[in-house]
């Protein structure tokens, strides 16, 4: 993430600003094209369903970047929330002005493999949605979010798996059985 | 689509070859980094879950490139398998290569416009796995492929929701009854 920084650098406009733990940054049904570069703290995206029903998208901890691209791609109001899971500092930017910037090809090409391990793990994200088991799903979060699981409350973490908080509590038991027997 | 080609044309190894309806040309457990532009035909990735059951991850029309960027990036085996809908011709090449072609910068930033809007697809495909409803997914399908669902087995398009052929068959029927009543 160290060369994205460097690109961001490049933007003049980029500024680091604190917010609370439990302060939205954005809301469902606007229309932005702010990306936020997570300096300090941990934030969230999720969307909420018809039915009232959060369903967390992403977390982002220190070093990650967040935003609504699909909002920004196709031009939609955004469909997903973004707050803070702790007091964070962030670096927000315009993601139509990395555009503009004068970049370097190497530059270019980091932002580019930047995007393409993006794709890669949303596309992960999706097989294991539809074809992995609830312990398979958690195992992944771990691997992907190492440093995350401690920091989150357990009912969000359900809800990024997609399962209920008592099946993420049955998981986890059977994961202290294991080791400790 | 057509900047990107522009950008594959730049690759002298890239060659189209011809396949014939129901050849698999990737299979799970291959480590690869080969990616297939489709000039004409139809292809699918999917995966194969441990109970055997094939889950569809996407169809790739005319103008769309299909590759597994998750296995390419972590160099994992890939988890998904590559077959042909219909009768193909595929230009095939190297995404490690694309790296090493001298592109200009106004290139390089086409790539990186194809690889946001990928995010952005994926996003909602995520979006609507955690969140919507099997009709609403079902629209979104119509939208975002609409030149698909009549090239594709209906089994294929419910495996792609994620839903049994009977749900796809219920929710077809509901829309044909809305617009004929």
């Amino acid at each position: 993430m160290d060369n994205l920084k460097d690109i961001l650098n490049f933007d003049s406009n980029a500024k680091p600003t604190s917010f609370k733990k439990g302060t939205i940054i954005q809301r469902a049904g606007e229309i932005t094209s702010l990306a936020y570069y997570v300096k300090k703290g941990l934030l969230r995206s999720y969307t909420i369903d018809d039915k009232g029903k959060e369903h967390v998208f992403m977390f982002a901890s220190e070093g990650w970047i967040i935003a609504d691209l699909e909002s920004q791609e196709f031009n939609r109001p955004t469909e997903l929330f973004i707050d803070c899971i702790e007091n964070s500092e962030i670096l927000i930017f315009d993601r139509k002005s990395v555009v503009n910037l004068n970049l370097s090809n190497e530059q270019l090409l980091d932002y580019n493999r930047l995007l393409t391990r993006r794709i890669a793990v949303l596309q992960k994200r999706v097989i294991m949605l539809m074809s992995a088991s609830a312990q398979n799903r958690y195992n992944f979060f771990l691997e992907m979010y190492p440093d995350i699981p401690n920091r989150v409350p357990q009912r969000m973490i359900a809800s990024y798996l997609g399962i209920t908080p008592q099946a993420l509590s049955t998981i986890r038991a059977k994961i202290v059985k294991k080791y400790s027997s």
